[in-house]
């Protein structure tokens, strides 16, 4: 991930072509998984020349971790907007989770696409979990301070917990063959009451 | 999974055949992923005529499946040996975690082949997780009626937040590069406490 393995398009019609690619890519890597689709099924199945690809991607990889990064990115801004009113770590937990799993049953293929991404790379995949995982231990390590989240349980740990958390029942909804908003409260309020006690300090 | 696609063998040198089949094809699916694995590659990789894989198995799905189903018990079965001598709830999810963890730090393969199921088979990956959910919203049920597990949460949702926190703390263990016995007592102690306060009711 250090060196940069793809090119941005300068013009509009360039990024008319890159999104496409994308999109295809990401509907074959979905479907068939990202070990099994080959360059040229995205390259036919886009429409597009082969050295279309090239201008923006080295490689298949290239295109993989762009992807990836992509979805890292709008998961986090889905969280980010979902939480921007709350004060307490709590709430934020609360509106988090409701945020990732509204993004779940929005975009499941996006879904898939982390989940695979251990057999596409296995380094990638830990430190995308890894790197989750720091950012949170910072988060609630701020929130222990305040003494809102109980201090004798180790944050790694909790920080991988939650992530479950979000993940699993993330399954649970997309198993679902529908889901209100009725729905998703009621699921996230489950969850809360949960780690209310068991990771909050009574108020 | 209705119809029986595969063949055990009959003596002992064609179970000997039949093993060393499939430990080669756990290590291909578990590198490559169970797509980008042809049966192709497998017969070669295992040095073994085509006829012998057909004896055993109808197609690649056949032998995933196989393995699959093989993973699913022997978790199982690990869990149920380590909560053996369990007598109440809290200690069955304390003695049933660490030995989940354990078993994924002994065999990350089988770790891998069970979370790529989600691309071999939708429908497959979907039911691994639904029966699982299953059996334990029967047990934790059984638990809420003897007053050890409080009575104000779905129990569907509880099934999956422990399935998230098993298989997502089972991910910071595989990260890690030691894991000692202290290690897995400290990692699983963490998980308990939360759960204690959060699920289970004040003795």
């Amino acid at each position: 991930m250090d060196q940069v393995n793809y090119r941005l398009p300068k013009r509009k019609d360039g990024q008319k072509t890159f999104d496409h690619i994308l999109e295809t890519a990401k509907k074959l890597f979905s479907k068939n998984g990202y070990q099994a689709t080959s360059i040229n099924e995205i390259i036919n199945k886009a429409g597009i020349a082969t050295g279309t690809f090239y201008l923006y991607f080295d490689d298949k990889f290239a295109l993989y971790s762009y992807l990836l990064a992509k979805y890292r990115k709008s998961i986090r801004k889905a969280i980010s907007e979902g939480i921007h009113d709350a004060h307490t770590r709590y709430e934020k937990e609360r509106l988090g989770l409701r945020s990732f799993l509204k993004f779940a049953w929005q975009d499941p293929l996006a879904y898939r696409i982390i989940w695979e991404s251990m057999f596409a790379d296995k380094e990638l995949f830990k430190e995308y979990y890894q790197t989750f995982s720091h950012d949170y231990v910072r988060q609630l390590n701020l929130a222990v301070g305040h003494g809102e989240v109980r201090d004798d349980v180790d944050l790694e740990t909790l920080s991988y917990m939650l992530m479950g958390i979000s993940n699993f029942v993330g399954l649970q909804v997309l198993f679902r063959d529908t889901l209100t908003d009725l729905d998703l409260d009621r699921i996230t309020d489950n969850v809360m009451k949960v780690l209310k006690t068991g990771m909050f300090n009574e108020k």
